[in-house]
């Protein structure tokens, strides 16, 4: 087919969109390592999980064997609410580059919660409603979780609780209220709430929180009711399966122009986006049918792949969830106050850490000033306002395009633009008045976050 | 073609998309009133108007006859990165309403300008850029449209000066980094930067400014620098003639599966969407093709159309733009501040006041409350935050959709989603916490904006 026939966007036609989650799982020789017990160091049973997860969330998460999972029909009629997401060619971009490279970007900020977020909550919330319960608890840092479960949950009518990390609490009002108004309850973390909120109170009065510290409310909150399940926006083997659509509509949409990616990009915080976009190049990469480059971008300030420890670690502050063996900056890292975007999790998912061990994917920090350079770029010559995150993977893209400028290389580029940036424009500011900078920790600045690390290991 | 066939969303391949523009004028046997020039009262030639108007706009505006105009290339391709916007089937709402009518909305919020105004926006962006302009001036209040002309100038590299209501520059400081970051400069309006904002200012020391000022100060600074013209989001003809897209490409989505809509239904403020969205429905109903009942909703506490007179007015408070013809609350009208949404110009659309007067649509005023109400409802079910000019439109269309439930006819509705709220969470708060109440104005009350019309009328 010839180039020119290549829209600017392509969309996939519903009978071509995927009806089933791919699980990479079964095709990784080297499985990641399960989840551990905390009491027993043991690996985490179906039935232990199935005291914090919804069951059938459980079962996927321990799932490594069956390659591909039905999306059942109540998911299906929702995805296509929104998606298929745009796979979208950068033209102006290039046009502007001046680049021999041809760049695409799956756009996934295309539906109200302004996130992929959103392929997770929608079916995290389905299958609670399927087991029957009343509601379900989680944490929310910077809001694009918070925002997407809270829409899920409304259109499932289930309760939403959410711990939304105190700071965020104050300074994001916008998107406390975009939550309170898809229905959902939003509390300041730590709060009075919970054991573990009030514990943390009375230890450091002041403090505004932490995702780590939210996630130990959120556990204890939904452990501690009836009819309530904890779901988590990241991190989970289950949670990479869900986001596998934003992959399989990727590679559908490329496959439909006989267009063979060399670079696929996308940014890195727990690896929901990342994982989801990788899942179905990086399978034919498993079986040996193809070979591609696959980048992971993080932010010099939280670089949990390109300076953490693989290792097994506490996923919350309060230590009261299941332990993962990832790359890890320690559960005791606190990213700088410098550090504007999000992408500040201490870990990485398990999945992505065993290939990026295994030598599968490569992994990059960029700094943020040089990631908003990016995004103001992006949103000039391409029309969208990326959100900070998203604006890691534009920074690579441009940086790898503009290699091809010098080689002459017409390299093709994928890469994953998670969402949109409208709540995000105090960070904009920020830089608009030039009054960002950077922050790259030294060895010593990261020695207490490993410190922190389980003596296990 | 059967029922089930019709998808989701209906979107329109590349060669289906408009490649004109369609100019109801033309059809129209009453022409809409001429502009008038406030110092001579006659017919403002082209000549004058292209003192402010970029020169193919001002043709634009006074061209009565053509009735399809080719869209350029640079615009065709610009469109091309974020439309077809989607004509969505609102099934879910239908679901939840147990209504029998079919609901189908036009969504023009999914570009990051967040509205239908970047239609119009990037026309008049490119033919300043086609005319060798160094830049444009202009107004936004809520900031729509501000957003909308700052992303149209990033891509034509041309300068951009918003003159921003000063409460509005104030209270939404991310409206004003958005357009900070797609490279314009903002201005909160009254200012010193102009004469007549000066005069503004020593008169009313304290003023938070208002729309019509914000126009005399934007038409001052163009009218005053070499090499810049005055660019306007909404009221004008130029402007609905670009805005017919969204029109034309909701019918092609129709045609294309054999629907024909009972109901068209479009919030009102300028009438920059609703004349946009009708017009080829319009068109065939001034042929005398076919009928359709098509609705203007406005606010109950800004109600130009429902309580407004057709008259000569000023468009702007500093009365230096020409006069127009239309249905208005009188140039001296100012909406009360309970008012929480846009939706606030004294005037209407000529195009628009000439159809309504002339009897071929209708219109009618709701409530805050139940705006808020039926936005709320819609996002809970569509999952799109609406923005709450939009939620007019939606309330409208729910009131019918119900109505089809008591008398059990399967009418088709189709109703203009212009935006996204995600910048009026202030509101939305509002209402989230009871506290938003509805306010329509006496006749006493409105008196004074009627005192503030020319004597000419």
């Amino acid at each position: 087919m010839s180039e020119t026939t290549i829209p600017y966007k392509i969309y996939l036609n519903e009978h071509e969109m995927p009806a089933q989650w791919y699980n990479v799982r079964a095709d990784m020789k080297n499985k990641p390592a399960p989840l551990l017990n905390p009491g027993t160091m043991q690996p985490m049973t179906l039935e232990e999980l199935s005291g914090v997860f919804c069951s059938e969330l459980a079962k996927q998460e321990l799932d490594d064997t069956t390659a591909f999972i039905d999306i059942p029909a109540e998911i299906l009629k929702f995805y296509k609410m929104y998606r298929p997401s745009p796979l979208v060619r950068a033209y102006c971009l290039e046009e502007k580059l001046q680049t021999p490279a041809k760049i695409y970007y799956k756009f996934e900020g295309n539906n109200t919660s302004g996130s992929h977020k959103l392929n997770s909550a929608i079916a995290q919330a389905y299958y609670a409603k399927k087991q029957g319960l009343k509601g379900v608890t989680t944490e929310t840092g910077a809001g694009q979780w918070g925002t997407a479960l809270s829409m899920a949950c409304a259109y499932f009518d289930l309760d939403c609780k959410v711990y939304m990390v105190k700071v965020s609490y104050e300074q994001k009002p916008f998107r406390r209220e975009v939550m309170r108004t898809y229905g959902a309850s939003v509390t300041p973390s730590p709060s009075e709430t919970t054991e573990v909120g009030r514990k943390i109170l009375a230890e450091y009065p002041g403090t505004t929180g932490s995702l780590g510290c939210a996630i130990s409310e959120a556990v204890e909150a939904a452990v501690g009711s009836e009819g309530y399940r904890y779901v988590l926006g990241s991190v989970l083997n289950q949670v990479l399966l869900h986001q596998s659509i934003i992959g399989l509509e990727t590679k559908a949409a490329l496959d439909k122009y006989n267009i063979t990616p060399d670079i696929i990009i996308g940014c890195a915080g727990g690896g929901s986006n990342l994982g989801g976009l990788i899942s179905p190049f990086m399978g034919e990469k498993l079986r040996g049918e193809k070979d591609y480059r696959i980048i992971a971008v993080e932010p010099a300030s939280c670089p949990s792949f390109t300076r953490g420890r693989y290792a097994y670690d506490f996923c919350d502050t309060g230590k009261v969830c299941p332990l993962a063996k990832m790359y890890t900056l320690g559960s005791g890292f606190i990213p700088s106050a410098n550090h504007a975007g999000g992408l500040r999790y201490h870990g990485m998912s398990s999945v992505l850490s065993q290939l990026y061990d295994d030598g599968l994917m490569e992994a990059r920090s960029v700094e943020q000033t040089s990631v908003f350079e990016a995004a103001v770029q992006f949103a000039r010559t391409e029309g969208i306002l990326p959100a900070p995150e998203s604006s890691h993977a534009i920074r690579a893209a441009i940086d790898e395009a503009m290699k091809c400028k010098e080689t002459g290389e017409e390299k093709t580029i994928v890469f994953g633009l998670t969402g949109t940036g409208y709540f995000d424009m105090v960070a904009y500011e920020k830089y608009n008045n030039g009054e960002m900078s950077d922050y790259i920790p030294t060895d010593e600045e990261l020695q207490p976050g490993f410190d922190s690390l389980p003596k296990m290991n």
